[in-house]
């Protein structure tokens, strides 16, 4: 690959899936991770922010900064996951983490960090990568409105045109901030959505986790551990077989658009209904038209995916 | 066919399809047509009673009492659909209707039609069949509740859990009244939603058109007429090709359940979204509770579909 | 008083002040009680349809008829008040209540009793008057939409424009069925609100009640009993020295329209407020178009209303 | 008074009313007004920031620092009132405004002046006096949650619990953005709420407008002029003959507690109503609770009042 890196900021809450998501960021020479900013979500603020900082160290990817952002919905009160992620929000089966041995970046807020890297970026050159509620984004923007023309494009995990899994028609990340979600939704920048559609079709399979075994390397083995422990939330919680992985995909994107499918479609968030609350709203009833700015993920091609994981372990090792 | 006819009241707007579902249920041996109740919908009350008439009278099947309903929606304002079903509600091509040689039966309003039949059978025995709106249905438990238990079963045309024609995610019986839908979907009554996602595959093609055509009798003719129409309709206000032809949908699943297959999951429909009012909901997150009294329509068997249609306008002939 | 009498219709779920409104009704020469209809609201269908045929019979005025309503809300749930009418719906202190007389008119719903009365008799000379959830009266408006026309007005208990009693800011004959409310607020018929900013004087005080002691009559001590226990309920339940006696005030307004000062306004019943749902917004901001069918009750002469109360005791007795 | 001045940051979008809140602010010993802090809604935000320039301009008091906040509401699109405030947003009669001598201050958000000066002071130091939509406030709390705790109160001008402007039960500052608003309601400051049905009590009266008249000075000539305006949008817009001067009264209050009296009531704001989003719901059905943080303003001492602001027109003479 002759292009640039392209820079991005992940805005995560890690979350199992989280922390494959900045393997592959930080696994893959197409990538540059300029900083993580977290947000509350998976668990709380000062557990995902500690889990960020943990993943780091395990990579040896400490010159990465992280920035702390919000700890709660604008609106709606703070939900967490543990069903899924634990208490800690990233519980491992038979690895040991480690402490951090980096801290956040002091009184730096990550909604500043964003929008400074923006603007003192050149327009066109930043991409934002949340993968967890969109809380940051939301106020990132309507602080500094200029962003929305600036930004590169935002690749997001999160919503669903036919799935849900915080409700019926809701995923996790939009439910509990739907006014957050709202507003990245409508804002001007190119927006992806590679919802639960698309992750859904990005288990973690026995095969999948056979490849990690066999490399048999100590990053290799953190994931075999996150897969251990989602897998049987997944199991348990939700009944899959195989946990979705859910939040790399975002970055496989980035990484080769081929990974994936997708299609323009108008995109919006419901934030009055009492069925459908946080429900992404997709219409396909016509083609998209011209200027429409927001597409969603539809099909994954599963080994381009788990190759460019299991490359980024490699990498990384 | 050993069994006894099934006793079905089709409730309807007619209505291109309507119609076609009326020569359904008149035309299949496996169906006895109680009676027919009118609802404004696809047109006002005044032109859909009329064009029950009308359908029967081309059929020759007069003897069909008809009883006029409701004019309005329960709460939302009336809202129709002309540029489906013209400013008749039932727009021919090529074809000369005639006037009706029948009435409506006077002094006896649909409601209780429907309440006085259910009661004076034997429980379990009747079938309703929704076309249109709901709100005759609505009105008839709402003013009877007994009839909840004493129903066998409810199969209506409207909804759909991954399609939307009135708006992205709400089709035009539900959205246009979406109290009565809510009404419905949530009594004890096993209830059978044929959908969008069903009805988009009941398109009457070049090659079903072809069928009717060399059937050359007047109601093929009629039939033909109809989809004439329709077609246009489709492709001009919905860019389909082809028009779906919804409500007979629900009699051929009453004449024969394996022309479709169907899906038990928990229904409801949202009434406050801002996005979303009108959208049937469907659970899909997890299999049915035991107790789950309400299905979906997923995959139609197009050729058993069409000889069934065919099938009847042969016998009607 | 050379008018003729007004002929209504009472729609009510006694209820203890629904109790005194029959009262008033019966008992005065200005109104004409054509027939009481029932409705489910301030305790179950059969519990308020058995009260009100006690206090027919407690009156002597056997010859009233009484038509059994809708079960249920539109779309709500059910919900009764017991904390503030007891499990019978009509608790009474120190008075033997005497079995029902009488039964209701059988195979008559309540809906086609207003119908049939509105329709069967000159425009303009039926007025309705329901002190309970407007279920019924929405029933009977969809289901015969000329009664609309024919109705000479609607006088109901319910609502408040800025008092609530069963949220902060809905009372709770809106609250329990307010799709229904919004049906009947919302027609062209002449509609005056007597809400809680009305009912809320009408204080059944000490004095109030030293009167009807002194009468020393079967009704009086019948009333008395219904004050007693409701003085206990609003005491303990929303903090009252003494209870609103809500229901009569609207017969107390068809007697004599001086008894409250009222309110020519737009008024609208809320259906989707997460606060506010059940709210009657009236619109105060400018003054009423000359074509506004809908006023409110604004202030009580106490005296005049007692005064009527009393005398139509003693009429009674 | 020998208590030290209250500090406040007055966060406002002159707008009328505001000017003369700034005077009030900046004109009584009572207050200190440590900065000014502007938002989007009279006007768009450059227009009441030149707006909020201009007026320190026109008062001498070109040390007290500016800084500019957000364009736009949360989620709702912006919306702005020209028929009050005109196309500047503080349009004026017979005087001519001066270009403003300073500018904002360069390089620093309104929200970020907000966190560090609450941060920066001693707790319970700092009050937050919010006269425009509650957008920047939100923001801030939302960014810097431990502001909440270290706010030594918010009193806003906004909402009413008994009367609307911006439609028939929701006021202007709150209806632009109602989401920022349920954010800073539902914090756990001491707030309170001076709304509608006090500020409809301050009327820029012709006798008021006389003694200012009589003062003959140009601060006097200038609030002259923007009575002037005002007094006409209101008689054009909203039917008053006397303009209410909202803002003002959240400074007087602040200098003096029995310039009004306030009642201890829980708050909150609706998000989803359809007639009512926007609604500032007081919920009096019971004596507040212990901890009820919330209060409203409920009656206005005009003579106190008018004398505040006459005095401090007098004294930045």
């Amino acid at each position: 690959m002759t292009q640039a890196p392209k820079k991005i900021i992940l805005d995560c809450d890690p979350g199992h899936d989280d922390a494959v998501a900045i393997i592959l960021a930080a696994g893959n020479p197409a990538i540059d991770l300029l900083g993580i900013t977290t947000i509350g979500g998976n668990q709380t603020l000062p557990k995902v922010t500690h889990n960020a900082l943990t993943v780091l160290t395990v990579l040896g990817q400490t010159s990465v900064p992280v920035y702390a952002g919000c700890t709660r919905p604008l609106v709606q009160p703070v939900e967490v996951a543990p069903d899924i992620h634990g208490d800690s929000g990233m519980e491992i089966h038979g690895y040991q983490l480690p402490e951090p041995a980096i801290d956040v970046v002091p009184d730096v807020h990550a909604v500043d960090y964003i929008i400074d890297t923006v603007m003192n970026n050149e327009p066109g050159t930043i991409t934002l990568v949340p993968t967890g509620p969109l809380t940051n984004i939301a106020l990132a923007v309507r602080k500094e409105p200029r962003i929305a023309e600036r930004v590169k494009e935002v690749v997001l995990m999160g919503g669903g045109y036919h799935e849900g899994n915080w409700s019926a028609v809701a995923e996790f990340n939009i439910k509990v901030d739907p006014e957050a979600a709202h507003i990245v939704f409508n804002e001007s920048w190119p927006l992806t959505m590679v919802g639960l559609d698309l992750t859904h079709q990005a288990l973690a399979t026995a095969e999948v986790e056979k490849r990690l075994v066999d490399l048999d390397s100590d990053i290799a083995n953190f994931v075999v551990g996150l897969f251990g422990f989602f897998r049987q939330s997944y199991q348990d919680a939700q009944g899959f077989d195989d946990p979705p992985v859910h939040d790399p995909c975002t970055v496989a994107y980035l990484i080769d658009p081929t990974v994936m499918t997708t299609r323009k479609v108008p995109l919006d968030v419901e934030l009055r209904g009492a069925l459908t609350v946080g429900m992404t709203v997709a219409d396909f009833r016509s083609p998209a038209p011209e200027d429409c700015n927001t597409q969603v993920a539809v099909k994954l091609d599963r080994e381009k995916f788990w190759d460019l994981v299991i490359d980024a372990v490699k990498a990384l090792s």
